[in-house]
């Protein structure tokens, strides 16, 4: 249902974007917005001049905050496109911060390694709850100049 | 040199208080502030208000934001109390989200089981660079609404 030629993925994308920047006041002041949806991949990004730290690159917390929502992001959008209700919760994550990110910042999530939408939705649909576990990352030139490995909770809200 | 009767540990705390939020936009979108440093330990807080999410609770970004920041200012403040120059930077982090948080936010960073400041100086001293691990945690009434445990490392500009 992630499939860019669904026609109502770039309303789902559009809607999701507003409902972030009106409901999290960090976002907005983050500046945050969806730069990519489709292939099972979200990619979210921000400008560097509201989130630089003391040293003029980016905040290590604007980063984390970053990956976090794309990594949620990508879970809320498939639950949307496939009409189903729930809140998403992130349990636990691990951030590597690999490089100094001086230019504007960019969040790529995706299912991790060993991960499907079909265990995920299976569980959804049995128990009312499902587990997953997502591969952040903020590209630069370079290579990967952060990564977060976060597990996240979907459950039913009826 | 974090001892409270220090006399110069009030006007450390206000200019790192001040630099924080001079330096960092989304240390003064999260409205955060210095609420106590001293016993080696730093607690910064922060309004819930300017830090919610969609649920109305806290946002994790905000806490994952405020922890990293309370362990990243623990050592900054280590340093200035003993008048050295580095740059401190994080390197890795682990992070639990265990209950949601619906008040302001408290995040308190103390030296992880096993490290100790002496350790850290003697590194910093022989390398001009040294690692620490910090554990911080944001508590409420029922016990920690999230844990992180994260890697540091200190270099000296000169």
């Amino acid at each position: 249902m992630t499939d860019p030629m669904n026609a109502a993925v770039p309303t789902l994308v559009a809607e999701f974007e507003h409902s972030l920047l009106a409901d999290i006041p960090l976002a907005r002041a983050m500046q945050l917005r969806v730069a990519q949806y489709g292939d099972d991949e979200l990619v979210l990004a921000a400008p560097l001049a509201p989130n630089v730290n003391d040293k003029g690159c980016a905040f290590g917390g604007s980063l984390a905050s970053l990956l976090t929502l794309a990594g949620w992001g990508l879970i809320v959008l498939h639950l949307r496109a496939t009409d189903r209700e729930c809140e998403v919760y992130v349990q636990d994550s691990q951030m590597r911060y690999l490089a100094p990110v001086w230019e504007d910042l960019l969040a790529h999530a995706r299912l991790a390694d060993g991960e499907s939408w079909q265990a995920f939705d299976a569980a959804l649909a049995t128990r009312g709850k499902a587990r997953v576990r997502l591969h952040c990352r903020a590209p630069v030139a370079a290579g990967d100049a952060c990564t977060l490995e976060a597990r996240f909770v979907a459950i039913a809200k009826r």
